[in-house]
């Protein structure tokens, strides 16, 4: 490996060590849409992941102008090109806001280019994705396999599109999964979630004043969450879901209060959990309450199940960090699989 | 009215513009356990308040010591003094925590002082004070009347002996109670607290970097404020209470699921509300999920109600200032019942 | 004094135990600009105040619509009116942004209205205001009177127009003004800004992304306030100021660095400090580096004085409330000097 | 490379994808006092390390204890060891409080270990050290190879002691060693920091009610960093540095204010800086005053350098991540230049 100090900062090269890891570089990756949170933190990632080359990043409004200059976090010397010159890669990430990933989508599918797409237009099929958002316009193409990393690994290996899946279902799902055999009849999740999840567009909501010191309850038993939360559990379970906006950055805490047809003792529960996830690298079985610090910018998944004997419900408490698992994080394990690399590659 | 300015910072004298009130003083006043953050914002309040006169102020570490130079913001000239020489009170206000409070307000009943404690001793029955704290001292003064303001306000103006209510419960008798007459089958509390509700002890728990950026549940289905919430409730109506540690200072979100023997239609419950609540000063019903801002420093308890029609459940989100409403405020609203003064002096 | 509680939500008339104070009601007062975080604490000032009534509140946006459900901390009855509609009140409060005030003002001082205004019409010099900001509309009425009450109170008693001072400077020139008798050479103030000093309107900038957890330089040597500082000291001295943006919403500490041609031993210069402010409500000498927690929503200005005998330099450190002393807070105290009242009320 | 994902959480095994770097392992290393947040961070970084083997990480208090078990973000499954136990390594790395590295570092180098010290012990000249903190155990091996990477890599590479530098002092001395050659006269340092740097042992100072809205100066013209600072300058140099604390985690910012006996014009200036840095990996120049968040979780300093032609004054703003740059970062890459490692490796 050569590194060339002095050039760094004049070249696209990026300056990982880890570059030419032991397994080359297999793949260019380009980033469509990549001056928000999500694109921000996918690009660190991608710069810093040993066998992949970043080659493309988008931004209409940014197109020409340098990458570094906007971001200083990034040690590229990448420029922003428009989301048409996103081509030729091996894999597209698309980070553009719902409705404008599906024609992006098709283009690059069309070109025979992988894509991951972290809207939320390939997590639904179509009729639903029109209930909750707009019409589809592409309903062939949904829905996409559903980028659990977790839950459908196979399926990702192959896929050609794959739906990261929301933040806050990531959190729901992983933590709901392994206890799905026991009868789920009811679900109440109470979510937590930082700021970067409301996105970086000021608005009176985000404005600093509103938000330190204050917390607050939106979108009660109506978020765009649901039903894909709602996927992935039997049809006759009921569910609600209030998400609350918390005054910090990065993390979703959820606190799920859960009614089952059958409820174990907490040990043989416990075990449910461990039976799923011991063998898991980004899902942690935590013997306490979590806490949003210990995986805040990391991939991982921490679970705390307990049981409430007095009302006879399962309590469950699941963090991640939103733009890590909840995103970024979650789609760079999904191209490491779906390129045959280890899943934390890019990612420890 | 005589304001001498140039004597305010050596005096005792309180520099209210509204001392000497309509009422003139009516009452001398005195609080036990000074230094924490309760006392502290308590005696803000009282050297504020038209009708009474802070003339003691304890704390057993401090005693001989001027409240000014410990608390810059109080404008007094009190020192503090020890705890026995808390005496010829109207009302005593007792801030020490739990199992100590028993012991003072005893004697200070004994001398003819009334008193409204705010730490836990008196809020429950002497056997489920035992199982959920310890062999209490003085059972045979158990419980003192119940001084949540707006429920039990006659029993309040009588009483010598207040049992100022938790926060958490608080809020959540105050959002449940216009409902009890649907017939509560089953209650979810997810609650979210500020620090200030963790004490002025540095633990590595309230450490900044423990809590800025973090969030984490505590006390799952075992905290001791859930025996004073379920005394508010029917028997048979189960309970689950979950509180978090948010990171903000004062202020308490409450987001309840009810699942009720009756659910009507969303409109005829606010009714409820706005019957129960629409003569209340302190009590606000909003049209929109209500925030900690809107009520930060203020003795205000703002709730808002939906159904989740999906699932048939009732949601509520309320919030108080944890230390106004849920502690010092609520003591303030509470004497001045007991006095006969309008509840909102010194509060508004 | 009658209280209808039950009214209270209905009606215009502020809830204020205190309003009747032994003064009765001495004048009715407006708000010019009331959407704004100035206007709105200044509002909730006025409400508390004991002998002024708040008659207008105007916002062109919202006129026509109820305070309280924009600002639901207001306990009044109050509509937002329009500007022109603020007429025929004995003192009118302008919080209207930079260039917008001076033609309200000329108006309502027409009218035989009082006038303060928040904004930087009538701080400087028409030409001076021209170099800094923009042509003066009407600069036969600059400069208004200074409004840094504990300096300038007998010109403020006569005054028809206070130009109340801006948040930094007032810091500033009550921390500087007691040693402007050493002489002094050279100041470097290094200030320190909560976010509601930059407003409420939501920009990048204001994004709780963008602040949480980080700091950034501003303005540097360039900022508009400088003139206004500047303006209080000789001619000779030399002036650097830096403002920083910090992670909170309330409050500006400032580090003040100066070189002066007589630096007598410190126990002199705190003698100076003590002499200038010992008579003052609002100005405390503190023996530690002060905080902003001790001033935040309060009138008062805290000030440190130390010498660095290493260097030869004095440094004074100096917190305030932006919005309180910084603003909304020394309005209020300076209509109450104009109408004769004590300077503390409503704002203790 | 072989990774046994199932095994990850049983084994020691770091799961970087990136050990068996090009270089292969190299070096064994090991931490004494790995519970504070330097040495928790150091342990991250040293585990996702490309060429080094993390062997051995000591805590008195945590000895026999998983590390993971206490620090979750690491996934590793060394246990805490004693000080003592902390042996054979190639580099260790100390991050006891000072005072009690010394004899530690002694003993290591006996056995033949290079040591980097993060504490104070080696910083400083036995004589001044003792001034400024205690009588030195170890007179003899003070002091040592001051470790401020850009400035004294040739003495680091050959350094069998090298002592980190101080938080302040990093950012304080790559500031202001381009314009040295400008003869510098007077130089005032306004520092803010967040709260890691105040340590990790809970004091009423660090509660989260103390720091959160809150700002405060501390250690006025006595911080024990000043001395380091000095030791950059000419001996003629006055220096005022005044730090304050700030409400956020991770982070220094200074602004520094100097008086030069020769202020070129601002483009001279900038060239000075360029010519200094622009060949670092880790000194960024920037074009605007730099942001906190820029370098959060990186080892990167970013300096701005204006001139306020009012006052004749140089004024330069710089910020480094304390963690980091300001501690294990820059003594990860100080081991990369004593072991001939790329300077970045395990540091992007």
């Amino acid at each position: 490996m050569t590194l060339h100090l002095p050039h760094f900062k004049t070249t696209t090269a990026p300056i990982s060590a880890t570059n030419d890891g032991p397994a080359g570089t297999v793949a260019t990756v380009g980033i469509v849409g990549g001056s928000g949170y999500t694109g921000a933190l996918l690009a660190e990632l991608l710069l810093r992941h040993p066998s992949v080359a970043l080659t493309h990043m988008s931004s209409e409004q940014l197109a020409g102008q340098p990458v570094h200059g906007h971001l200083p976090r990034l040690h590229t010397g990448l420029a922003f090109c428009r989301q048409e010159e996103v081509t030729g890669v091996d894999v597209a990430f698309l980070c553009t806001p719902h409705g404008q990933a599906a024609s992006v989508a098709k283009r690059l599918l069309d070109e025979g280019t992988r894509v991951i797409d972290l809207s939320a237009d390939f997590r639904l099929e179509a009729d639903l994705y029109e209930e909750w958002y707009a019409p589809h316009p592409h309903p062939e193409l949904t829905p996409g396999v559903y980028g659990l990393t977790e839950l459908r690994r196979d399926d990702i290996a192959r896929a050609r599109l794959v739906a990261n899946p929301g933040c806050y279902p990531t959190a729901a799902l992983l933590a709901l999964s392994p206890i799905l055999p026991l009868g789920l009849l009811d679900v109440v999740i109470d979510a937590k979630s930082g700021v970067t999840g409301a996105g970086k567009v000021p608005t009176s909501r985000t404005h600093f004043c509103s938000i330190d010191s204050d917390l607050v309850a939106y979108g009660i038993a109506s978020h765009r969450h649901q039903p894909e939360i709602t996927g992935g559990l039997d049809p006759q379970t009921t569910l609600t879901f209030v998400p609350h906006l918390v005054p910090l950055q990065r993390g979703i805490s959820e606190t799920l209060y859960v009614r089952a047809a059958h409820v174990p003792p907490p040990a043989e529960i416990l075990e449910l959990y461990h039976k799923a996830y011991d063998d898991e690298l980004f899902v942690d079985i935590s013997e306490t309450p979590p806490e949003l610090k210990d995986v805040a910018h990391t991939n991982t998944c921490r679970i705390f199940v307990t049981v409430d004997e007095g009302a006879g419900r399962i309590i469950i408490v699941t963090v991640i960090d939103n733009l890590m698992k909840g995103a970024a994080g979650q789609a760079v394990q999904n191209m490491n699989v779906m390129l045959g690399l280890p899943e934390h590659w890019g990612l420890v």
